[in-house]
């Protein structure tokens, strides 16, 4: 007798938590002290190889426990699920997910119950990109168009990309994919940095850091913005002398503005050149997006990370409103949802600059920019993949930076494992690091009592 | 020596879940079996006369738990708060709630930790109007219109309307506002009737429910569609045969379409003259909208009980892409939003007609159209209130409907608080009914054994 088919055995949840906020990295305009943190999903599996698939929502800190909590809520459409049939067809589960009623009307596919479906979408590529022994990024662009058509939901989409359209266009990407595989092998795809740029650095440290970028290979810094204009001035006048003419600087306000002010303040800034002006008002503003778009040209405006969904995307890029469409590996509902969007942005031929950084959004979303160049839009030109250098040390597969460039990854998987070392230090707030950290503040209080 | 001043002492949460699906009751297109539920907030407070504040999400079953998780996270921002500032400035908890960076990451402003918010500051309106010994749409009207502009937050909305435009407006409602409330307080609101028209009845009991509703002087009616083109058709004759042509028949079908799915089987159902058709497609699409709204006039477009947050309902202001405007009390951030959007929409010129039904929302809901019609449009025209039946029995004061109309509620509060008998009955898993319930299931599988 064989053994039974694997079916999917448990989902553990992890709620971990870095305590990034006491160093300032990370601070913006509107995130002056994040705790980067995952909350983080395994899939187990009693497949002989104890194939497992690991996903993960990205947040800053609080609130952590509720987006556990919303990936616990889907774990009854996951546990007994053959995995053959989850790796064969993803699709399937996240139909599954985004169709249960009961759960749709705490989004709809936006928020905390959206993000929880895309981890956990995430992990089921994991999981197929692990069992097919090819890292997620060749195991899409190998695939067959049809399928990958078959991937991808177009509900609320189909007034403006038609799967018939969306097969032309993988069709098309499967041209030359032989030889931009190798260029990708070879060269690695195109990354930036923001690392010089956080609010709560120093100029000196600003320059520093702006200069070693340049140094490193990068083609394109970013700095925050929006907490003071005069401030802002200064500093992109210190990043512009330190990085010279020849280098795109990139600027971030995080959501800070109303529409007007946006205009005003990005003009404010121009006379240093900045490329891109990201996030200068809400994500939901599609409108304003467009009438900012008009009022800072030619100055960029990209946004995205904050984007809930392939319908907020497909209106952006309808209205005109984007230069530059960032998509998030951990915002949206999964790899299915940024075929999605990937493919709307290939029809309007806007390039796509993922945003990246957090706690191993680097590694997933590298994967999804490799495929696009490939095997759909098949160019890097203007794109870039956003580089963080924090938190890498504890993922399996960290990525790789080379001559300012993501290696493409050949470990199989989506590059999303933890070690359990890290886990069981930074779990909340029972892992080893917290508690010593309160055992500390509780000996602190003492002295002062 | 005097008391300290009260404080909030404990926030309670409970998640209360009825057994609504084994009815049909509540059925649509899109949600054929919710479970109506309420993740359900206490705001205690150690004030001598023991006022308490009272408010909830609707969820419509699973995932209801981890809307109670997304509540407690918020507790850190209420509890030793002075009940005083709470109440005379509710924008001031608006404000911390919105804007704890960390919390804001897992939206922002939308989905399950918005709702939340939602949630805490309707109950922190409950307090305050229940302190000042009056229904909330009394407090709202007799306001000071400075003070209300002060308790909205014009972030991503000062595009379109202004603080000025605002204060303007509300200046101008206050003109004949006595009046008004006379009128309100003698013939009450204008409601109309979803009742008849869920997708799981049959045609039998829908003209019987239908009929039922104009002699209960019900002057609209809605009818749920979207399932199957065949059967909505004859449902709508079935619907305008029984009520007769004088009577409104609106059609909802709560997001099933794309865009020129919509269009098409809008347009097919135009012989029985549907009045609205609300939620043609996903609530996040407002291009799609406008083009809805083109492409089936002169039926008119209503949408608003899924939309997120104040800045969609500017964008569909804004496109033109609605011609009514469905607020729900407890969708978005709760009382100060809702004051945000009815100003849109009074700015606009555009009829607000609220979603109701579900847990409570009619209780809710009825208190913001009579503020409105009181003190900022001065109008009932084109405006009703949606009515459902159902679970009004679980509150203190549930809401009285009398010849097709709300009845101005006179007790303090905002007409939120259930009995603590039902939260006992119906919290899940541990309430009497679901344990008696559960104990019925294992007898019956052990019969079946």
């Amino acid at each position: 007798m064989s053994a039974p088919p694997p079916r999917i055995t448990a989902v553990d949840t992890y709620d971990i938590r870095f305590p990034t906020s006491r160093e300032l990295d990370g601070s913006d305009a509107m995130n002056p002290d994040p705790d980067y943190s995952a909350a983080y999903v395994v899939l187990r599996t009693d497949a002989a190889d104890g194939l497992e698939g690991h996903g993960f929502v990205f947040t800053i800190g609080r609130g952590n426990d509720v987006q556990v909590a919303a990936i616990n809520a889907l774990r009854p459409h996951l546990v007994g699920r053959p995995v053959d049939q989850l790796c064969t067809d993803p699709a399937s589960l996240n139909r599954d997910l985004i169709g249960d009623s009961q759960l749709r009307w705490l989004g709809p596919e936006k928020g905390v119950m959206h993000m929880a479906i895309g981890a956990v979408v995430n992990a089921v590529w994991d999981l197929s990109a692990k069992r097919e022994g090819k890292p997620l990024w060749k195991l899409l662009a190998d695939a067959d168009p049809q399928w990958l058509v078959s991937q991808v939901d177009f509900r609320y989409i189909a007034d403006v990309l038609s799967p018939e359209r969306a097969l032309e266009l993988l069709s098309k990407g499967k041209q030359g994919a032989a030889e931009r595989e190798k260029t990708l092998l070879e060269r690695g795809y195109p990354g930036y940095t923001t690392s010089p740029g956080w609010l709560g650095y120093s100029d000196e440290k600003l320059t520093r850091l702006a200069k070693q970028a340049v140094a490193d290979g990068f083609t394109q810094i970013k700095l925050k913005v929006g907490a003071d204009l005069e401030d802002d001035i200064r500093r992109l006048r210190a990043a512009r002398a330190a990085v010279g003419p020849g280098i795109r600087v990139a600027i971030d306000a995080n959501q800070r503005w109303n529409v007007d002010e946006a205009i005003a303040w990005t003009n404010a800034l121009g006379e240093c050149d900045p490329y891109w002006i990201e996030e200068p008002t809400s994500p939901d503003d599609i409108l304003g997006h467009a009438a900012i778009r008009e009022g800072v040209a030619p100055v960029k405006v990209a946004t995205g990370e904050h984007v809930q969904n392939r319908i907020v995307f497909k209106q952006l890029l309808q209205a005109g409103a984007i230069d530059v469409l960032q998509i998030d590996a951990a915002r949206v509902g999964g790899v299915n949802e940024n075929l999605a969007i990937l493919l709307l942005a290939a029809h309007f031929g806007v390039p796509v600059c993922p945003h990246a950084g957090g706690v191993g959004l680097c590694e997933l979303v590298q994967h999804l920019s490799m495929f696009d160049f490939v095997a759909l839009s098949g160019t890097t030109e203007n794109r870039v993949i956003e580089f963080v250098d924090h938190l890498h040390e504890h993922f399996l597969t960290p990525v790789v930076i080379s001559r300012g460039h993501y290696t493409a990854p050949t470990t199989p998987g989506f590059s999303a494992q933890m070690f359990p070392e890290s886990i069981a230090e930074f779990s909340y707030p029972d892992g080893t690091f917290w508690v010593a950290d309160l055992t500390d503040l509780t000996a602190q209080k003492a002295e002062t009592a």
